[in-house]
């Protein structure tokens, strides 16, 4: 630690990048500062006098003055008249044994010791890895959309529309609930494609399903309320209900769907089941229309919730979608949660949930606590982009594109991987789930082959609470044109042929 | 309930506004499901034949054929070999006694029981009431930056900029912690304006303080882990804190900002402090550097993490701010928290933090799973808008414009309500604590009259945790022009003076 003050290091430190914006006064301030904290001038090193300092770096008095004055405010020097400057005795002491090398100061990647001093909750999200979501186009991730397509331009021309027509409203604080326009189109939405019973007031604006499942865990679940949860079931509502810190009760699916009749027959507390009636995921069947009602009926009698998930229905390519549960609950005990992220792009971050009235005000009031809004520029954008019919197009151009997509993946995998795997055909969605029926295929193995030739096989045994598992895959298309599925099911089937 | 098909009922229902997008066969199969849905088509009722009711429609007889399939599918109706169809014997019975009328369906606002079916932790969200943010600029409320100056031209120029040069990547899911541009403009801010030691491997970009804070709450307190809190206090921590179910403890705050003798006195078990070290909420102190060492040599000696909201330094008018605690502390304790919704503007939701490097893993999975990230073509625009220098200019523009409102503020306090308030004048931020030390004036009364002339007085007593009470208002101006600040101080002085 230097005792004496050395020009040079002023000088050196004072022509650091990152001051080179700065006022010169700012500069002189800064890089003192920085040699104090660093250590490098430490207590009562004595400062030189303003004027001498001055002349040395070709500046004028005030300007030395004016740092040293700021340094003195903030409590780094101490001026005594009649003597000069000195590094502040306190700063020395208080840093002392922290401030030898500059190299000790920056952080080190491998000394995080994972979990030590966070909550509870904080170690279980971190144990349970988060959910890690595609962020690049790659054959066979699941639930991306195809990205290419989506119509920028009119979106661009759209957000130039409200910015002018709203610019002072857009650039304030918005409705927690969401802005008004929008939630009527997507009543408008919900009520005319899905057969829904919405009006705006039930609406809620939120940036994802994801935000929707966590928002349900937390307002709907406790420690010893659990969630019913369709098995096999969607692994990032099951991460969501964890990191509330509740208990998941797996309800089976078969042909039909989730098993009402177990559900009837739980006795376990739970206040709400988890459910995705238009495509199950994902096993991709719909929910037979009894029990829909079963299920409604089993809400009604005993004060459930039922988290109606209808995360890609609409994207049903043999006739038209089943109408949602929502529509058919006259009880008023329906979550409906639908997503932007397939049907426009998934990094437009928005998504909306149709809520019960009586939970309307708890679930805006959470939302103003967790995080505020969403972006109202987005939110306004939306609402013209529906309203003006390019919402409505785009879907429909995209569900013919996805059908033959998926046309294309089935005949693939008969030509080149028959014996291997057993495609099931899903009346819709963005994914195919691929049973391995044959001893000898496991999933791991399968997975492990297809990653070395570049490729992702989302494994079926992930998505199971429990034992039983059907091994498999479930294979995502939807963002991929007819030849990249060609080539990824070529490709996969010489990795799997080479071992 | 009509127990024979009405050719009329169905036109009518088919002309329904909502179906007239639709294809005829599924305005067909939409209005029949209606008629069913609502019990105008009981069980077991006949449906005409499809050739019979193409003529009557005047379609083909295929159209009808489709909606008849599709019906049948879904289970609305029966179809039997040679005797025609009939409309479902199970969706009556399910249905009975919720059909009769659509009146009846229609969600009653008044019918709400608030708090039934919810958690505890809901229950106590929905008690708490949220926290309301101002959706239009008034007088005198909080925390809002004026945003009639900010250059939106330039924004949206670089947005389209970052849509040409990025278009597939920001379409798509991003990382949970933020696009590393955005990442690594923050931190060089952070380093070069307020003396912060970051690296881009450290910051999360968020989408608000608010998340921020309701992270800290789940990752870092449990119900018996306690957060501490400056006393008085910014509520949105409170309400961010209390929905996490954790308990506060509250830490008086002197002249020099929070007691630090207290904090090492304190023996609840607490994991974390939450402090406003720059300009204190609502007292406008600045943290001495002898408290912030103190604050520094706590945390590292017990392992206790400092939450620094940084939420206003940008706007310090007297010298250059103070540095952060976050450069001061060689330990990694620190949780730096800051907002661009007072330096750009509230509506575009990013905000983020500079986490200690062994938190960054569990903060950024929780983000993952709570709401996946922030649109990322918002987050590579705000980038561009730092790296080219606008981000600087406009703060530095904005700087100066509030330094001259709080003048103005001042002076027409003293002009128009001496004797009646006390303000004191806070070294920066963007409101004004005004104390009401006469006896006679109480908050409640104030506010009161205020609000009937049109005027916010965010009081100060709600920012208090247990009895001590300074009574005054909190009055924000950096969001009025001089014209509007004198103009609201005249009608409040009208106002109180009327009583």
């Amino acid at each position: 630690m230097a005792t004496t003050f050395q020009l040079d290091t002023l000088k050196i430190r004072m022509n650091d990048a990152a001051l080179q914006r700065l006022d010169l006064h700012h500069r002189i301030q800064r890089a003192l500062r920085a040699l104090i904290m660093d250590g490098v001038l430490g207590p009562r090193v004595k400062l030189p006098a303003t004027r001498g300092l001055a002349k040395s770096l070709g500046v004028s008095r005030d300007t030395v003055e004016n740092a040293y004055v700021q340094l003195h405010r903030d409590g780094y020097i101490v001026r005594r008249e009649g003597s000069g400057s000195y590094v502040s005795e306190t700063v020395g002491i208080e840093l002392r044994g922290a401030t030898r090398k500059r190299a000790k100061l920056e952080p080190k990647p491998g000394a995080a010791q994972p979990g030590t001093g966070l909550s509870r909750r904080g170690r279980a999200i971190l144990d349970s890895g988060g959910v890690s979501d595609q962020q690049v186009i790659k054959a066979f991730a699941t639930g991306l959309p195809e990205t290419r397509t989506f119509p920028t331009g009119v979106w661009e021309r759209l957000q130039r529309q409200v910015m002018k027509d709203s610019r002072d409203h857009v650039l304030l604080h918005g409705d927690p609930q969401g802005a008004e326009p929008l939630r009527r189109a997507i009543a408008a939405h919900l009520n005319l494609e899905r057969g829904a019973k919405v009006v705006p007031e039930q609406v809620l604006v939120l940036s994802s399903t994801r935000q929707a499942l966590y928002l349900c865990a937390q307002l709907l679940a406790d420690a010893d309320k659990p969630i019913l949860m369709e098995n096999p079931g969607y692994f990032g509502a099951r991460k969501a209900f964890e990191a509330a810190e509740t208990r998941i009760v797996p309800i089976d699916v078969d042909a039909q769907g989730i098993r009402t009749d177990l559900l009837h027959a739980d006795r376990s507390g739970a206040s709400c089941v988890y459910v995705t009636p238009s495509h199950q995921y994902p096993t991709g069947v719909t929910l037979s229309l009894e029990r829909r009602l079963a299920l409604i009926a089993w809400a009604a009698r005993h004060g459930k919730w039922i988290i109606e998930d209808d995360y890609d229905s609409e994207f049903h390519y043999d006739g038209s979608p089943t109408a949602c549960v929502q529509g058919l609950d006259r009880h008023q005990r329906t979550l409906y949660l639908g997503t932007f992220s397939k049907t426009l792009y998934p990094g437009l971050r928005m998504g909306y949930m149709a809520l019960p009235l009586e939970l309307v005000d708890a679930f805006s009031r959470a939302r103003s606590i967790m995080d505020g809004h969403t972006p109202q520029i987005l939110q306004l954008t939306l609402a013209r982009f529906m309203e003006d019919g390019h919402y409505h197009s785009h879907v429909r151009a995209m569900r013919k594109l996805y059908a033959g997509r998926r046309e294309v993946l089935l005949a693939s995998l008969v030509k080149r991987l028959d014996g291997v795997v057993q495609a099931v055909r899903p009346p819709g969605g963005l994914q195919i789930p691929c049973l391995l029926p044959q001893p000898g295929w496991t999933e791991e193995k399968t997975v492990r082959l297809a990653e070395r030739a570049g490729l992702r096989l989302p494994g079926l045994s992930r998505l199971y609470a429990g034992e039983f598992r059907q091994l498999g895959w479930l294979l995502g298309y939807a963002s991929l044109t007819a030849y990249e599925i060609e080539d990824a099911v070529l490709r996969l089937s010489n990795a799997l042929s080479s071992a």
